[in-house]
């Protein structure tokens, strides 16, 4: 049992300082901890809530997309300045952590008791974070049409399979030739230049009303192939540093699960959308529409987990397959007030995590990795940006945009560079330039994209987008 | 750290049957669990989805609010029967619990590295139940009328006093004089009898559309005061368990608290409105009324903890002070969908958690329980029946409706039973006769609820009712 080593926390200490232990039915020992838990989710959440609305606020003043501020807002209250919203990833004592002291402090609880305290509150935050993504990549499957998705199917695979390969030989190539990077790491680092930040994107086309326009639809069409191309590279580049081959079984295995699920998703969609009407009509108590709803994108999302996938890639086939439904307007009804409370959990949770730190020149060993991180970030984002030069047959279409919104890359860089570097691949320069590299795609592609996306001529209906910058 | 026992968990071990660990930002070790414990808690929601709707729909089918099919869904899929939504404080193993199994599967996880993620995930659900109370209660407050409420404030507060003092004289010295038990874990068990489960007998008064009538305000009201005096009984006994004599000074601060808690909500109120109005009317951002709203009623659960209170009276509080906007007709419709996705988490939780094996009379240790119980059960329903009648000046009032809606004891007497067995002041047939008290009051209380509203002959404002039972 976990709990050994907190017994230090004795009961009568509890029943003297906090006698409102109360209200989790059952919660019998062990489960001492879990008013202090709630107490540092409810004041974590507050921070979230608080950061977001500001920071998203003073952005939409600035005339930039709202997300940004919420990054933005994120980075300061989490690790590098504030330190109010801390994980323990990102620190080894609670003393760094405001919130963690302010509930340790308020309970007289001893340090074990308090670290543990603080390491469920912040496995709360996180999941509760994915969940935000997830409930994001659903609300963004439900906005995005399938039709119109498919039109511009070809040009998005195109788009994604460039974007992956330019960034990849060009990181890999210059870091050998030019830095004299060994091979493993240098293919890690150009590994990690491969995959878009779906979320980050969505969310700033969402705001900008730009979802349903064709640049949007190709940029998330693109940004989700995208996403499992990433998967396919992590496990080539993971099982390249274990063993130092490739597993190709597994690749194989991994290409045609993915597409199978994706066409799987939304060859099936047509049957179940009338099954799922059907269900939701005969409901008789409240949540009738959202509750079947919701829970196919968790069933969609587990089941993309259980393959192998990311959660989110199921989420958004779930919306997509729900956007062919008539029920489709109530259902984005009651879906958007679920995104306010848990999207911004996620954008403040990024922004929180993301340690500038690495940024400063004045500390000496931050420097090798600001120079690679400088090289990095200019392949990065002229590696993305050559994609939209890849798309043909649409003449007039914005492909700036489309090669600026494939810059962030966002959390899956960041597994790269975890994985890399607990495995021993990665030296620290490499691994801090490739932090660096993943917070600026991410905190500069936002305004860029609304930059470019400013008096695009394309057509796109502006009636029927989300409601999503009023 | 809590992390060295899982080394057993190598990177390359995950690298390899794991390939998607992505995407929680910055997750390096040893948050290497997250995918796991996401997964585990995506299963346990959907778990919960499903056995909520099929709970709350066959039970609307026969006639009886739903959320007593969400309290008996929850024990099938529960420690009592199916054991899909196991906690840890249940069950010693997670062998016993069949959602933590498949994850550990899925994931080729060893036993210690499960055990982990089982008590990660168990850990985020009980958050989500809670923050699933809250949300109800916030809700509740939205959907009670202030003006109401003061106007049978004096009644609800008879009503508490008589339902507080009854079953704790009734238990106390029949337990004593009956049964021989001594004079402290009588007093204990007699504290047990006291608390109404607010959360319960709120919800079941809005799944009748009978929030609004004037018992409806009675029941809410008292079940307010109610949590407050129970909170105080629970501060005295346990002071009394522990030193042998009352913290006087505690009780009075806790008096005093609670009182200056409530009434200065409710006198902030007004003034807080206007402040509230302005600013959701200046912000831009998607959630404009309701993040400001949902922060809202978490600063107040969290002040609430914070002075020792129910988090949950704060979140009530909150809506209470809300419900005087004009934005009130908007905010109801955004917390629905809101109330929809987390309140089954919390019924359904609570019957997962109750352990119907204390009733099986076929294990000879469950006897004297069960003889002790079937006491505590009428004095539990006798001493909250007797409060109807203690209303006066309200002629034509459903007396019998208002005893049976302060019946359900829910949480609240779990806690002492727990903090009771936990400090060694009760034994094990007298836990488990307070536990069987309140899984049956628990579970009668709906259907007997129904029972004595249906044609009730009160005035009440049914159009203004939530579309709680469409």
């Amino acid at each position: 049992m976990l709990f050994n080593n907190v017994s230090a926390l004795s009961l009568d200490q509890l029943i003297d300082t906090w006698p409102s232990t109360p209200w989790t039915f059952a919660e019998v020992l062990p489960a001492e901890f879990s008013p202090f838990i709630l107490m540092g989710v409810l004041l974590s959440l507050i921070t979230v809530y608080a950061t977001s609305k500001i920071g998203g606020e003073l952005s939409k003043r600035l005339d930039l997309p709202p997300v940004l501020g919420e990054l933005v807002g994120g980075v300061v209250v989490g690790i590098s300045a504030l330190h109010l919203l801390m994980f323990p990833e990102n620190t080894a004592t609670i003393t760094d952590s405001l919130i963690a002291q302010l509930v340790q402090w308020m309970g007289h609880l001893d340090a074990d008791a308090a670290m543990r305290v603080f390491e469920g509150q912040s496995e709360v935050i996180s999941v509760l974070a994915e969940l935000g993504v997830i409930v994001l990549l659903f609300e963004i499957g439900l906005e995005s049409d399938l039709r119109e998705l498919s039109k511009v199917g070809f040009q998005a695979a195109v788009v994604a399979v460039v974007g992956v390969v330019v960034p990849f030989t060009l990181g890999t190539v210059g870091l050998v030739s030019i830095f004299h990077v060994p091979v493993i790491p240098a293919i890690f680092a150009g590994a990690a230049l491969t995959a878009t930040s779906i979320g980050i994107t969505s969310k700033v086309l969402s705001e900008l009303g730009h979802l349903k326009s064709k640049e949007g639809q190709i940029i998330v069409g693109a940004a989700v192939i995208d996403d499992v191309l990433g998967i396919i590279v992590l496990a080539v580049v993971a099982s390249l540093a274990k063993t130092g081959e490739v597993d190709l079984l597994n690749v194989v295995y991994l290409i045609i699960s993915a597409s199978g699920f994706l066409l799987g998703a939304i060859l099936l969609g047509k049957f179940f959308n009338t099954g799922f009407v059907a269900i939701a009509d005969k409901l008789q108590t409240r949540g009738a529409l959202l509750i079947p709803a919701f829970t196919f994108a968790l069933v969609m999302s587990c089941f993309a987990s259980a393959i192998h996938l990311e959660a989110i890639l199921g989420a958004f086939a779930a919306g997509l397959v729900l956007d062919e439904t008539d029920k489709r307007k109530e259902l984005d009804q009651q879906i958007m007030p679920i995104a306010d409370i848990l999207v911004p959990i996620f954008f403040v949770t990024v922004g929180a995590k993301a340690d500038l730190g690495v940024l400063n020149p004045m500390v000496a060993e931050n420097r090798a990795g600001l120079i690679i991180a400088a090289f990095l970030i200019a392949v990065a984002v002229v590696g993305k940006l050559v994609t939209g030069w890849a798309v043909f047959g649409q003449p007039g279409i914005n492909r700036m945009a489309i090669g600026v919104g494939m810059i962030p890359r966002g959390e899956v860089g960041l597994v790269f560079a975890g994985i890399g570097s607990a495995s021993g691949v990665l030296d620290r320069p490499l691994e801090a330039a490739i932090i660096v590299m993943v917070i600026l795609t991410t905190f500069l592609a936002p305004p860029l994209l609304q930059l470019t996306l400013k008096g695009s001529n394309v057509e796109m209906s502006s009636s029927d987008v989300l409601p999503a910058t009023d």
